[in-house]
Formats: C-alpha cells, structure tokens, sequence
C-alpha cells in the first residue's frame, strides 16, 4: 500500500488570500509550500482510490483509466469542490461512496452526471474495494464525516480527518487495531478551545492512544503552518507534519 | 474600458473529464486551447471589477489589492466555485454584487468569510462601479440570472451568460442601447431544441437584433469546440469564438 497526500491544508488552501503571514508568505515565494485542501489517493498494486476531492484540477489530472472509485469523508466544499467539474466527464463512470448524508453539496446529488453515489459507507462496517479492506470510522464533525482504515499485506493505514477528537468507538477500535501509519486532522496550533477541528494537541492525543508507528499532521491551516515554522523540531520522533506530495508506505513506519 | 475573458468554458471546461472527442483531445495536448469556466474581468483605468468566479485558484491569482468588487451573474457552481477557498481570506473585504437568489449556492451565505454578499443587482437599474456604469439586464436561464452592460468614455460592453434567448425586455433595452462589443452564451453549435444555454443560431439572433459591433460567443461547451475546429470560417465576419485569455476592448471593434 501507498497513500499519496494530494492536499494537506484547510478550506481555504495555503497561501490564504490577502494573509500577510510570514507561513502565507514563504508559501506564496514557494508554490512547493503551497496547500490545496483535502484530497489524497491510495495504491495498492495497480489499483487506487481517490480520498476526497479538494483537489479543484482532478477532471484535468487524472484519465478515466486512473479514477473508477472514490471515498469521501464528509461533503463540506473543501472536501468535493473537485467533483463539480468531474462529474460533466464523458465515457466514463466513477463510483463515489462516502457517508449517508442525504443533503450532499450544492446540486451534486440532483445533477451527478458521471458520479454514481449509490453506496453509502457505513460506520465499522468493513469492505473490500482494489485488493484492500476499508474499514469506515465515524469522526467529531459538524456534518457526518467517517474516517477511512486501510488494510492489505498485514499493513493498515488510517485517514482521520475531519475531526475534533473522537467518538468512544472509534478510540476503541484504533485501540485494538494499531496502524502503521495515522494521518490526522491538526487544523491548528495549541489552541485552549478548537472548534470542529483538532488542535495539535489533541491530534497527539489521538496518535498516543492509537499507538500509530508513525503520526502523520494534515489539514493543516496558516495558523498550524506559523506554529510549525518554529516548532516543528519539537514534534515527537514519530510525528510529522504532512505537505502536499508526500508518499506514506507502511514499509517506511517500522 | 477592457474585457479580459479568462474563463470561457462551459461547465465541466475543456478538456472534459474522460471525452475522447477531438477538441477535448486537442485541449489536452495544448493547454492553450483548454477552456476554465466562466470568469471574466473588466478594468477601466486602474480599476477592475471581476465577474463571475469559474476559475477555482482566484485565491492564488490575486492579491487583495485587485479584488475589492465582483460581480455574479448567476450562482451556479461554474460561476461561483472560486468564491468557496477566497471567503477565508484574511485582511481582505470583498463585496460581491449579484441577482437576488436567497439560495445562493451550498453554504456561501451561512459562511461568507470575508465575501460581503448584501449588495443586490436589480435588473435595469444602473449603477456607478470603478468609473463605469453597469446595467444589470435579466437573463433566461434556470436560476435568477443577470447579464450585465458596461458604460465608459462613450463605450458600451455587454455580458450575457448564462441564458437560452432573451426576455423581451432586455431585447428592447438592447435595441435602444447597441453595444460596441456583446459576448453571449454560445454552449451549443447548431441544435433543434437547446436547453438553458443558446445554441450557435439563438447566440447569433442576439448579436443581429442587438446591433452588436462585435459579437463574441462563449461559455463554449466541447460539442461547440468541435463544431468550430470545422466550421469556425463560417461564422460572419463580425463574429468569433472567445478563448481564455482573450482582450477585448470596444476601439479594436470599430
């Protein structure tokens, strides 16, 4: 297995618009400082899965050949803005399972065009797709939002974002199943009171009590990125911050 | 007075997702011919007012000091999915002037950001932008749309898109008020029963009972694309096909 992280910042991407920040700053100098919001992509062998679409350029980046399937973890904009243009594609066809919300984003459930959002994924309840086995995990967000575990080779890796904490069944179940590899939404710096996001240190929290091999930060804001400028060195060993482009394979974790 | 076209695609842009049509295939292998969807930008001395926000990487495009005034046509995604990453902009204010739609589009409204959406447009009633006067004129198409002239210097430039036809109204006031230059919704080549958008031969009616100096069609669909690989000499002389990026300025039409 190998997850590609495609896009590793918030709503509003990075560099956010008119932010005078030294983090906004640095990522408008270097495009490779630069975020897009949520979206990532699973191999296994020859197959993969697309993971969100916040990703405004899919319709360009990938072919029918490379996109037959996609998970999503909630229907917030920065997580599907991708789909819009997707869905007006020709001879082609993509499965798009995600949480039962039956409000989706905007028209997408009135006008899919190619999507096909007839499979709902539900919580704890695993299945098979491209020679892996997914595991849906229920998050803490303001919409219905699951997590996504990974499993093939005796390898597991888990996507866990959005989210402020966890609900109790979830906790149990990272419990039982320690990962290889977490990637967990730590949208802000040390926060007294995070709001529909996690704050660093409760994403620590949740790597701790997972037992991960390896912590992976991601939905990462401006604030979360000033916050890393200087105390990105202070992470524990087996934490770090994703970025876009970053390759996670289980093998690397041990 | 300037019109720069920086979006003159349809929907799902060109090169569509998955189309193995020639013009999607040409716009894949020269990026100069692929089309975002709808955005356009007027300047009139110093000042620029953007309309409509199809290109998803406004937020990267533009500082703050470009983007103090936009104008919607219609909410529909195409138009306004840049909107989505720009609204958690930092350090900026933008007013956005547009029909009166209380739906808007997905949760824009609940959670503008610094998007200030409570300027209305109404229909035939002028108003002073960046030095210019802007007409909103109504539209036919399945959501409140406006199109919208522009006035400066003793010019005139008209945007018309989304729209199948036009209401009678907006054909008297076009009469009575010829525009110098009048980019339409052209989305479809010739077709017996054109839904929501014009056809070539509705778009072409328009820029004839306008009195039109130049018309220009846009909001090109790949179906419209690839009419034109064949057939574009045969539009009349005082016609052509926007592409992204095209200038259009009202001394150049003369």
């Amino acid at each position: 297995m190998q997850l590609e992280l495609l896009g590793t910042g918030s709503a509003g991407g990075m560099p956010l618009f008119g932010c005078p920040c030294a983090a906004c700053e640095q990522a408008r100098q270097n495009p490779k400082l630069s975020r897009e919001s949520a979206c990532a992509r699973i191999s296994h062998g020859e197959q993969s899965i697309l993971i969100d679409a916040g990703l405004s350029d899919l319709h360009r980046r990938y072919g029918s050949a490379d996109l037959s399937h996609m998970l999503l973890t909630h229907f917030h904009m920065d997580h599907v803005q991708g789909l819009f243009p997707l869905r007006w594609g020709r001879d082609a066809k993509i499965k798009v399972i995600g949480p039962d919300d039956p409000k989706g984003a905007d028209d997408l459930f009135k006008h899919p065009g190619i999507l096909d959002f007839s499979t709902k994924a539900h919580a704890f309840e695993p299945f098979p797709l491209a020679g892996m086995t997914i595991t849906p995990l229920p998050l803490n967000h303001s919409r219905p939002t699951l997590g996504y575990v990974f499993e093939a080779d005796g390898q597991r890796m888990a996507y866990l974002t959005d989210t402020l904490g966890l609900p109790e069944g979830t906790e149990d179940w990272l419990k039982m199943h320690p990962c290889d590899i977490l990637v967990v939404d730590c949208s802000f710096p040390p926060t007294p009171s995070p709001r529909n996001h996690n704050d660093l240190g409760e994403a620590l929290r949740i790597i701790e009590i997972s037992r991960a091999k390896q912590g992976v930060l991601t939905h990462i804001s401006d604030r979360m990125a000033l916050w890393l400028l200087e105390h990105e060195a202070e992470l524990p060993g087996h934490v770090r911050a994703a970025h876009d482009g970053m390759l996670l394979r289980p093998a690397d974790a041990a």
